[in-house]
């Protein structure tokens, strides 16, 4: 048996772990994610590598590399991170293979955390078996990514698989990334609390049913809100869910379009739990696009759970590794 | 040197040639397409490889294969035509490789249109050097090619790529694929004289200065008549043109997103000269986006003109044959 370490970096917390060849995680442990400079960041790394690089050696494990995922624009081929995210301080243009290749003899892949996420499910959660699958994490923002034909859709630096940041309508609202109209803006935990926000201000009346307090305090409303006071009977919230329903349809409509996949995964905080927020999609999606396309399409929840991005991030050194680079062996 | 066939099977016409290792067309012939059953063009084809092979036998020409392009969804693997287009009689369901493959011992493949002329442009001609590369045919309809990461992106049966049908706008108006709001809706010739039209009988007054004719024959207009009117400073058409440009821009920036390319390659019958339409779409598309993405993206007019769809075709044999799968020589 072969064992991998796999680092998920996060904007508040880094899962870090052996992981073995089938994907189980054998030991994991978690950190808050420092938040002052890149450095302390690093040095965690540098930590994390070290001690689980001597406890597989106690052990008599055998450690073939190590994978890790994070957020932002990374560039796979040099493992560097280009443009990180917003919620970690500090975190671009940081050339994280090479500096910690100064640590540890062990190979080491970098790759975005949601491209990650996408190869755990691809290669051993509910993508198994299949080359052509989009995965979506529905979170603070919505991330992408993509394999297909098999191979995880980078780009020319790694900026691909944006899909949180694709048009909906290009008479919608201003996005954070300069766009304006992005699925993100509709279907993201943050655009759909904005828009229960401008509903609020813009109508005295919605808040008189228990959202008092939001009209005064509207920086403090979350998505969770919107989803509780939609189940609650109030209006204006399930406007805004079913508004986020509607553009992630019409959204995933336009990547089965682009890619032909067989599968589109959904994952994260906005999916509640899960199943009746998916089958609202999915009956939405069935009736738009090319039905040869978009009828035959799985769109269900990912499998692996909170643990994709660790497993995915493991997993890397066997996918890409030297003469077995094609997958995992799916037994 | 080597040579191979190329044919580019249109909807009114079928380019068949020989092409050699450059790119270079030694001999080509324009047939009409058979407008009757699929037999007919299939009898053509034969015919044209059968004619083009002893042509080459003759001249001493060395042939390493067939390469032939068509419109529609295909199993690029199998060499089958799933689903045709319009334009095409009773060209669904065709096993043209296994057809043919009965009357040459030519390796043959079968692509996409757009495709062939997205590899073509890519080993050839404006993307040269270039692994992540969006072409987009704006004709009757949009069609899209995208080479990711060197590869051309077919999806799970060959369906991928149909950029045409990627939402702009989810409130917009009903497209023949049976989506709304596709960017083939507002960019394609169809999508412009449809608005154009729409325009016209709505408004008694448009049609006053010389589009009196199609105030009462509205199914005769063409976007190329929009182009015109424009020109004459016709208001309706401005608009109708504007719009296109601004739908356009906001989906070549959704496929900037998705796929990180360094290059988006137009060609098309709505692009007119040419240069005036690709530099507004230019000057539009880098106001809107991630501006890390979009702002280095070289947006401009393929480069081998209408010999594209043959020559894209017919170097497929180099591209994809055993032990050269990789790239033509881009000397």
């Amino acid at each position: 048996m072969e064992y991998a370490i796999g680092i998920d970096i996060g904007g508040t917390k880094i899962s870090a772990g052996i992981v073995d060849q089938s994907g189980e995680i054998i030991t994991k442990k978690v950190f808050s994610t420092p938040q002052g400079t890149r450095d302390s960041i690093l040095l965690l790394l540098e930590n994390i590598i070290f001690t689980l690089t001597e406890s597989a050696h106690f052990e008599n494990k055998q450690l073939i590399g190590i994978g890790i995922g994070t957020a932002g624009q990374i560039d796979f081929v040099h493992g560097k991170v280009l443009s990180g995210t917003a919620n970690i301080k500090d975190w671009n243009d940081v050339a994280i293979k090479k500096i910690l290749s100064e640590k540890t003899n062990l190979p080491i892949y970098i790759d975005n955390d949601v491209n990650v996420i996408a190869l755990a499910e691809q290669q051993l959660g509910a993508g198994k078996n299949n080359d052509d699958v989009i995965c979506l994490a529905l979170g603070t923002g919505v991330g992408g990514g993509v394999i297909s034909g098999g191979k995880i859709i980078r780009g020319a630096w790694g900026g691909g698989a944006e899909l949180g940041h694709i048009v909906v309508d290009m008479n919608g609202p201003a996005c954070n990334c300069g766009f304006n109209g992005c699925l993100e803006t509709y279907a993201s935990g943050t655009g759909m609390a904005r828009r229960m926000r401008e509903k609020i201000l813009a109508d005295e009346s919605i808040g008189n049913n228990g959202l008092v307090y939001y009209k005064h305090h509207p920086d403090e409303l979350n998505s969770k809100h919107v989803f509780e006071w939609m189940q609650a009977g109030n209006e204006a919230a399930t406007e805004v869910v079913e508004e986020a329903i509607r553009a992630l349809s019409y959204g995933i409509v336009s990547m089965i379009h682009t890619f032909n996949p067989t599968m589109v995964l959904l994952t994260g905080g906005v999916l509640q739990d899960g199943d009746w927020f998916i089958e609202k999609v999915r009956s939405k999606v069935i009736t738009l696009g090319i039905p040869s396309l978009v009828k035959p399409v799985a769109i269900q929840a990912t499998q692996l759970g909170g643990d994709a991005g660790l497993i995915g991030a493991a997993i890397q050194p066997w996918v890409y590794q030297d003469n077995r680079n094609v997958s995992l062996d799916r037994s």
